[in-house]
């Protein structure tokens, strides 16, 4: 199946989290599951659901549901690059080890392949399998490794800064975990991530 | 005006990210800001911004775009809570720490209360603020404190386990920082955090 380059970003990312809960019930034969209970699991409507899986050409079936193996290869077909990519984790405080321990843990094909900070007691060792560089290094070590994504995990006074010399070195994407509101220009694709609106939407609704 | 319950998740979570954003900007007097320009900053269509400011009562000045202040304190009574959310956080690795700062540094009505740990070198010390308690207190702390959400930061393995504590302990909702997919009764609001998710959909937008 041919990559569908029009889906909108919020399906893009309801399709990764399907495929990540599926994960765990891959290895059934004949697995099926229902569009309600994917829907639940992820606080959205069955037909939510069912209007991202008919985007990518999946209809299930109305006694069994959709098939699991089936599910997570045509969602993998449709939202995953053919090649790795590489990305750079910027800032190495608590966030950013946690934040590597995790991609480490994960099946996927995000591959984190240099860390940077300024901190002289980081630089040049190894920290959760991913070397730390200089950030004066950054330019030269993007270029050469490839990356074009860049996990953003320094302190908010250093957020502006650093996204402008990722930006400078090619970067293409920033997932932003400063509290810091940035400017990108248009090509560049910015995902903030911040744990108060989290929290927030949970108040809400509790 | 009276809060909307009937505000979709979605909704929600864009409200409380405009408003931080506008932050920066409430101390200039009769500021203004279009819908296009917010939803630059969030990946957004002006249409979707109009359409969320509108479900709250709120028009745009077609010439000056929307008044800042109001817009901040509109939004605030809509989604804010009319008095303070109390929240646990459990398991104090790196990824705990860097959330607790996270919150003590934002500006909101969200305040971790207590924390949770087996490891004993931790329990009944502050951490960022914050006392850590031995998890076998759970049940009482979050009863006598009125802890209504969680924010998950365990190890994989102890995700599941913990849950179940917490639900049994009068938690409402929880934000899942782990990988584990948690299965949580109807009346829980779970939200979950998938770095992962995050990396594939910039993946496939650059």
């Amino acid at each position: 199946m041919d990559r569908i380059v029009k889906l909108p970003p919020r399906t893009v990312e309801r399709l990764s989290k399907y495929r990540r809960l599926l994960y765990k019930y891959r290895d059934l034969d004949e697995a099926h599951i229902f569009s309600h209970r994917l829907a639940n699991m992820l606080n959205l409507t069955p037909e939510q659901v069912r209007r991202d899986l008919m985007l990518i050409g999946l209809n299930g079936n109305h006694r069994k549901g959709y098939n699991i193996k089936a599910l997570i290869e045509l969602i993998g077909n449709t939202i995953e690059p053919k090649e790795n990519h590489y990305i750079a984790l910027v800032g190495i405080g608590n966030l950013g080890r946690a934040v590597l321990n995790f991609i480490r843990k994960a099946e996927t094909r995000m591959n984190v392949v240099a860390a940077f900070d300024t901190d002289k007691n980081k630089v040049n060792t190894t920290i959760a399998g991913v070397r730390c560089f200089d950030t004066s290094e950054m330019e030269n070590v993007i270029r050469e490794r490839s990356i074009r994504i860049a996990i953003l995990t320094v302190p908010p006074e250093a957020a502006a800064d650093t996204t402008d010399l990722l930006i400078r070195s090619g970067i293409k994407g920033v997932l932003n975990f400063t509290s810091v509101s940035l400017d990108v220009p248009p090509d560049i694709y910015l995902k903030n991530y911040d744990i108060i609106t989290s929290l927030e939407e949970i108040g809400f609704f509790i």
